[in-house]
């Protein structure tokens, strides 16, 4: 193995300083495209914010590596903070150091065993219609083939098959308006959200085990609003809910046990509503492809459920066996403490190092 | 009594077509402007969006008739729409009834027995800071002084007596962010507001018995916000509530009240705090005044309490006796359904027209 001269942990370091909050990744695209342009193993594509880098060596599989440029707002930690063994900052875990594997893979690996498809793309922390994979896929769909995929997301450098579907479910509870001061001529819509959030605290994920790794999964309010003025009983109130169903469950049986869930805390007649806004399905794992296998194999870590979802489900939906395998402890993700360490960027790109330098 | 030959329901018709939601009541105040400036009894003084209009005959008392020109925001009930015997549509009841009755007086009753002061004013609805009152004192507390006041506030022709107190109290609620689909590594501040709200809702006013008048508390949530991301599990909600407080507690008592209700479901080492954000005081019933005593004998109703808050207590700060009388059902101040009755305007106008013509 030979690791890269300019170090994973400050490259992380550098990406991490790049602003690229959800819609804003140009900077990063940028940087992407000035590390990778050119390299003459490499033909390099963007577009938009998106860019894909490929071999074309004639070599009978494919593999892809996948990793989103983008972080969610920053809260506090937007300045990469570089320690001897860790690199801190918004998106370290989620997933700067990821790209800084992908990065060094990228140029490091000049004469791999596989062919190489890199593909660092935009918008995968906001709904999915905006996902930096669809525009290339509608751009020019060969950019995406491959035999197999591999997302460079936090696992703590085990892989992660699978992944958990997502529902975006809008709740919107109604009441009726009145002045403040004669409160009991109306019915606060705010008051009545209070009640449905106790529903939604009280869900018990179910935790089912498929193919040998077990689920988990959850139900939050990410969205609360409400008001029409400080003097006024407001008759509308609005909550978004996150749903995260493990593969076992499509995405309208998920959506079924939701609004059993809520049910007893709504009332239609006051106008109450429940509607599904967004979603993205679940991928089951898949872990008997011959890469994915190897992969498997290569990591140090017993392979587990993806809790978290994540474009494995973009993959697996067409048909290319995809797995999570990257650097930074999931359970990190989008907090405001994230971080990843050298142990983990150097084992990530050890072994997918070795797995893009075996014919297989 | 000489009805004036309009209409008073006519003319509320076209006062609620003149829209003038809260800062923005600049055409309202032009309609007022129009209407008595060319009297040769008044003298009329415009000051930001507020119209002044004054007699000087040397009567030795002053009555000062006051009403708001803003309403609180639409509600589907844009425009006026007029039946035989009501007029409906924003700000109908509360309070554009109360400023025809106030416009016809004024230009009506051209040799009243006492020394009339009536006052058109903005930003009733909004914090009191922007009070159109305040910006009057401010430009010239001469215009203000009377030996009573009238607030023509929908009272549904009785006389309310004093008023209620007001605090709006923010509340800020903390939590723990984490991604979304490992929920259990945060704290969701949108789930604890639902803890909150259920306080909240579980308030009961006191009802206390004051000058002979009941008085009714009340709480509500007026607004309700949170949320980071679609996937961020949020560590901060905000909570604005507004609590009528009877005129026998002072604002620290009422507001004491309220931190013990929510104490059980706050913990500061999450960040939960609340705040004081802004108050109107309450007044006490103030019926014993010659002119207000004089106003009870002429109205055909019990007097009883003012429940929500009114410019009373501007009034009664400033040592001059005060009480609410005005056409307009109080309890459907802002519903989308308010209205006005004919009976209710005529009633008002035949009470103050008296009052006002009667040498005491």
């Amino acid at each position: 193995m030979s690791l890269p001269a300019a170090g994973l942990l400050e490259l992380t370091a550098k990406l991490v300083d790049i602003p690229s909050v959800s819609h804003d990744e140009g900077n990063a695209a940028d940087f992407v495209v000035a590390a990778l342009g050119a390299a003459g193993h490499l033909e390099t594509t963007r577009i938009g914010n998106n860019v894909v880098s490929r071999t074309h060596f004639g070599h009978p599989r494919r593999l892809l590596i996948a990793g989103h440029l983008d972080t969610v707002p920053p809260n506090g930690n937007e300045r990469a903070v570089l320690e001897a063994e860790r690199c801190l900052g918004l998106g370290s875990a989620d997933m700067k150091g990821g790209l800084a594997v992908m990065l060094e893979l990228a140029r490091g690996v000049v004469e791999p065993a596989l062919d190489m498809t890199y593909v660092f793309y935009a918008c995968e922390e906001v709904e999915q219609h905006y996902s930096g994979l669809i525009e290339l896929e509608k751009a020019d769909p060969a950019l995406l083939l491959a035999d197999a995929a591999v997302l460079a997301e936090p696992t703590a450098a085990a892989v992660e098959a699978g992944c958990q579907g997502v529902l975006r479910i809008g709740v919107h509870i109604g009441g009726e308006r009145a002045h403040a001061a004669r409160s009991w001529m109306g019915v606060n819509a705010s008051h009545r959200i209070g009640r449905v959030l106790e529903r939604v605290d009280e869900f018990v994920g179910r935790r089912p085990v498929i193919g040998g790794c077990e689920y988990r999964e959850a139900l939050q309010a990410v969205r609360i609003s409400g008001g029409v003025a400080n003097n006024v009983v407001p008759d509308e109130a609005k909550l978004v809910l996150t749903h995260r169903f493990a593969p076992d469950r499509t995405k309208d049986e998920a959506f079924e046990a939701v609004c059993e869930l809520l049910a007893p805390a709504l009332d239609i007649e006051l106008g109450d509503a429940v509607a599904l806004e967004d979603f993205a399905l679940a991928a089951a794992p898949n872990l008997d492809h011959p890469l994915l296998a190897a992969l498997v194999d290569l990591s140090a870590e017993t392979p587990r459920a993806k809790l978290g979802w994540s474009d494995v489900s973009f993959f697996t939906a067409r048909g290319i066996a995809a797995a999570n395998f990257g650097p930074g402890d999931p359970l990190l993700a989008h907090s405001a403490g994230e971080w990843v360490s050298r142990e983990d960027l150097e084992a990530v790109y050890a072994s997918l190092e070795k797995l893009v330098s075996t014919p297989l």
